[in-house]
């Protein structure tokens, strides 16, 4: 089973492929891409336990020369410190211009990876692995590489597109079950803003709470599905024009709570599940979707194990303080997605606080 | 007088505007823009002192909220260090994605505040505005962002093109005139390469080793034919993958010498003046140009006040050596950049250790 999915651009359009063993494909993939011999590949020491020996027999079976880079693992290490010696590494190894990183790894190894990619020689090439489903998703696609300033997620970062895209779904295995679903929240949101269909294959299975209960069509069709979505939205705009803003459904009061719950509590999944079931509420408040469309969103969320509710210790002038510090305000306002219908979303900047917070009471139990 | 010129890119096309007293102008040029009401102004202390009143004052006027950062001036600090506290200022003026932050200064300054607009959200705008000679014609314009790694020059970096350039010939009035000189070097570099007609300009002057010797005109005429050609070789090769290497004609050489010296015997300028008089005898040497147009070029030079010999106390080995640890090197071959006629240029990495190291011998008198 192998889908090949394609993200175009105006510059830059590459390829996702999505296959069970594709990670011992890599030197087919290596040789079409017209990239120079030398490959560095970073990852954690966990991932690259599982999965760096085949990664790197794979690529010396096609005659590139190859060393390896491990991070330390987690989020609190995606600084521009590891990015330094991330730069340490690529000088020792006398990376050139056509030289190529190949990033194996969760989020955080595939932004850090990116991030030193677009700025080692002003720009060398990329090639994202993902081995969470997040990263699956989300991502490893579309260019966004980052890492944070003691203030705040992301906000050091660049657009750089990677030359490839490869998945791997049998790697998910080795997944823990609150990342999977930590995943599913993004896999949601795209049913939710953009792929109907998408929408309607998940609510036809019985459970989505654990990798296991997924037979093997509907993971690669909710791979696909999902990479699908993400490559059209980016597509469209690569830099977050316009449409790509889309993509932040669930994000807006997602990140206000793992901000607030100090990115630990509640993982970036959960926070945007419950961001989801919030945004719906407003949009069906202020007349954009339907009831019962936004409940049957909730119904997907809960079967998959994630969280609807606002945590109950955090205080609703704390949420509304913190989204005005968001990265995507624009002049000020607060700009939220909102379904229309499932399948598709719009983005506006007329939710007031008043709305945020009358919602969020009825998403909070307090304790 | 004003010279209007553009750099078309694919995307972010943009201006060049070249006319006494335009930093007064800024109001206008900002509004047309279209970009956000938030600006962070970036300079050294001595520059700021000179021009950074008329600047704010001419910002405020146009109802644009403007705060600014002072750098320390000089390559040395041109780190990341420097560029996390640019973050840290970014982030206390609440800069968003669509603010602009303005670089004021020399190639230091405007490297640095480029590279920090690459990275700060995923790349907010930036403006330039050259203070010295080598920024103007050179560093300003094309999109070229970065720091020093520990081991090198400019390592770390971005693509990152400017929304506005704005050049402002008076400033060059306070400027040392060994870094007039250095300027110099570069405008000849593109008589050399690209401009027979600048080229002429330039012998035609009967004195050029100081500011004071030129012509309102001429100094004119340097900036915009400069200007323009380093705009149309950019607007063909945005992100150097083949014409847009000619812009290194005199910098292999000139880079191994800077670096040999460790970046203050011999400044960026003098060394390119070197590596063009060496470059142009491996041309003659190989064919490639006439004796007497490399004559032509070394008279330049020379009236210019710029050497064109290799400092006695380098080792030929030890240039041979740094050269191969040059940023362009494409597997593992040096590639020079050869004059064929005076405006026209070459790209070849046939040229051998042995020519270099016959031709240096012939340009080096040894103490």
């Amino acid at each position: 089973m192998l889908s090949n999915l394609s993200v175009n651009l105006e510059q830059n359009s590459y390829q996702i492929a999505i296959a069970p063993n594709v990670l011992s494909e890599i030197g087919n993939y290596l040789k079409s891409l017209n990239v120079g011999n030398k490959i560095l590949v970073v990852s954690n020491a966990m991932i690259f336990d599982e999965y760096g020996e085949t990664l790197i027999n794979a690529i010396q079976a096609a005659n590139f020369s190859v060393s390896h880079h491990i991070l330390p693992a987690g989020e609190r290490h995606k600084t521009l410190l590891s990015i330094q010696k991330l730069y340490d590494q690529a000088l020792e190894n006398h990376l050139e211009r056509s030289s190529t990183f190949i990033a194996l790894g969760g989020g955080v190894i595939g932004d850090m990876t990116g991030f030193a990619a677009a700025t080692w020689l002003r720009g060398v090439n990329v090639i994202q692995i993902p081995t969470s489903l997040l990263a699956m998703v989300d991502a490893s696609i579309g260019g966004k590489t980052g890492v944070n300033h003691p203030q705040g997620k992301n906000l050091i970062g660049a657009f750089h597109q990677p030359k490839l895209v490869l998945i791997d779904p049998q790697v998910l295995k080795t997944l823990p079950h609150r990342e999977f679903r930590a995943g599913m929240a993004e896999v949601i949101k795209y049913g939710v803003i953009w792929d109907a269909d998408l929408f309607q294959q998940l609510e036809a299975a019985e459970r989505l709470d654990e990798l296991e209960y997924l037979s093997v069509e509907l993971l690669q069709n909710i791979l696909t599905h999902s990479c699908q979505a993400k490559a059209d939205v980016v597509s469209k705009d690569e830099k977050e024009g316009g449409l790509r803003a889309i993509l932040n459904y669930g994000h807006t009061v997602g990140h206000a709570i793992e901000s607030l719950t100090g990115y630990s509590l509640v993982n970036h999944g959960e926070a945007v599940a419950i961001g989801m079931s919030v945004a719906g509420k407003i949009a069906v408040k202020m007349g954009y979707w339907s009831e019962v469309e936004s409940q049957r969103q909730d119904q997907l969320i809960i079967k998959t194990g994630l969280p609807t509710t606002v945590p109950p210790m955090l205080e609703i002038d704390d949420i509304l303080e913190t989204l005005k510090s968001d990265k995507k305000v624009k002049a000020g306002k607060v700009r939220f997605v909102l379904p229309q219908q499932i399948g598709s979303a719009t983005v506006t900047d007329q939710v007031t606080p008043d709305i945020i917070s009358a919602v969020i009471k009825t998403c909070q139990e307090k304790s």
